[in-house]
């Protein structure tokens, strides 16, 4: 089980690596402004924590993930000075890709699926022996994550209540570690809903994915050890994308805040009602990620 | 002259109205993202502090402004429950007078120059008896930007430096007013640059606007209040709005920041050179707008 002591050497790591993303008042909750995080999303955390903590052999850094995960790995490569393979679903998004291009990883796209990506990138870890960073089933990289609730601590005074968003579950998992009395909420779009599917059969089950922030939150399984923190901890919330649409064009009119769908996810729980805080309960919303086209968010 | 105790006047009557901004480490100096105030700009202080320390007579509120000013005194209406009136030229960005209009004003479109639509509205504030609100040129409105200050100095231990755009002078004036010991670097684009002329011939003159900034920095003559201010306190920098465009580009591909071309400015005399701090200074860069159709701007 990952421990505070984790989240503890993880940030002692990775401090000079990441920013220390603001905090702003909005609408009586606190959002946590993790899409300024560099590579545009929280996974830089994770992705320099496991590189540190392992060292990075001369082959370089390698990951399947068409998505913010994948843009992280190649930003930690670069800054580690280190090349940098990434496996990318056909299916990714093109900003995303593009991002991963930009930043110097070799993309090699294979197959349609997630599934197909990991795949060949199990093959390729084989014969390259470079080191290979799981998006968030690997104690390094919820460790990671977890850093951003050590900031939430020190930015925030009696927090009560963390409202995240919920892919594969390490971002969660990580904040809880690291915040061992604060309430934890998961988000998780309605038809991307893994962790829901393991409460429901009281162990990570396999669900179908058809969610606007899928290329973010479509994790298909609930990590085994992300599970393992949130199965005693996380209070299950789903929303609709109509509902994750319109917190993300919401804080784009409200707060001048450019989110990816998934970055609108958290939000969206508290701005539909589908989660309601008690009064005087002192929550935090966490914007998670920014790598998105803002071409698409509607002007008045 | 403006004061430290009008602006901290100002501070106790609008704190619970504007939002306090937060900072963020980037680059080695710290960014204040005011374009996360309510409104989109900073514009929002000065026109709560003049409506709320005059009063709002039924009449409501009326001012000449294409773009940010007019945007926030239609918000500062709406928030005191009164109606507005904004006069525009029919040069005006097109987001702009959008979002005044989505915010409830009336909008009345005068001429094709600024001046056109102040002569308009000065006919109008004497029969209508509304209140009328400077963009920069009254003592209130200054006081109520600097209010940026204040924020800044509980932000920042040991702040040395504030980078700063500069339109009418409004922000830069208030800030200098409310941090007597700091300096005050103020950035112009080459091409609307009212404070460099004042400086060069003594005193405030018109001058020539044509910057792809003018929609928020076109100020056709630095304000007199304004220029009493900063003739013995401001640093004069000018950058080009190629430097502009690539440091707007810059924040978004870096930090995920959609600003607008004058919220840029400031940022792009760091980012071009035109501007260098010292070693060990402690430099805040104002990002103060963001009221732009982020369509513009380049994914990789």
């Amino acid at each position: 089980m990952i421990s505070r002591v984790a989240v503890d050497a993880a940030y002692g790591r990775i401090r000079d690596r990441v920013r220390r993303t603001p905090v702003m008042e909005f609408d009586g909750i606190t959002l946590k402004l993790e899409l300024f995080q560099h590579s545009g999303s929280f996974k830089a955390r994770g992705s320099f924590n496991s590189a540190l903590a392992q060292g990075v052999p001369d082959a370089g850094l390698i990951a399947a993930s068409g998505g913010n995960h994948g843009i992280a790995v190649a930003h930690v490569a670069r800054e580690l000075d280190a090349p940098a393979e990434i496996y990318v679903p056909s299916t990714s998004s093109a900003v995303k890709v593009a991002r991963i291009r930009a930043l110097g990883a070799e993309v090699h796209v294979a197959g349609a699926l997630y599934a197909d990506a990991q795949a060949a990138c199990d093959e390729r870890i084989a014969e390259s022996g470079a080191l290979a960073i799981h998006p968030y089933d690997a104690p390094l990289t919820v460790a990671g994550q977890g850093t951003l609730g050590i900031e939430l601590e020190q930015q925030i005074e009696d927090l009560d209540t963390v409202v995240v968003a919920t892919g594969g579950g390490g971002l969660a998992a990580g904040i809880a570690a690291a915040l061992p009395h604060v309430n934890v909420v998961c988000v998780e779009p309605t038809n991307s809903s893994c962790l829901r599917a393991a409460f429901d059969a009281g162990e990570p089950v396999d669900v179908e994915i058809d969610s606007i922030a899928a290329d973010s939150l479509g994790g298909p399984r609930i990590g085994a050890i992300p599970w393992a923190v949130l199965r005693d901890r996380a209070t299950s919330i789903v929303v609709d994308d109509d509902a994750i649409v319109g917190a993300r064009q919401y804080l784009w009119d409200r707060a001048q805040l450019v989110t990816e769908h998934g970055g609108a996810t958290a939000f969206a729980a508290v701005l539909s009602g589908a989660w309601r805080p008690e009064p005087h309960e002192r929550v935090a919303v966490i914007v998670c990620g920014a790598n998105t086209d803002p071409a698409d968010l509607i002007n008045p």
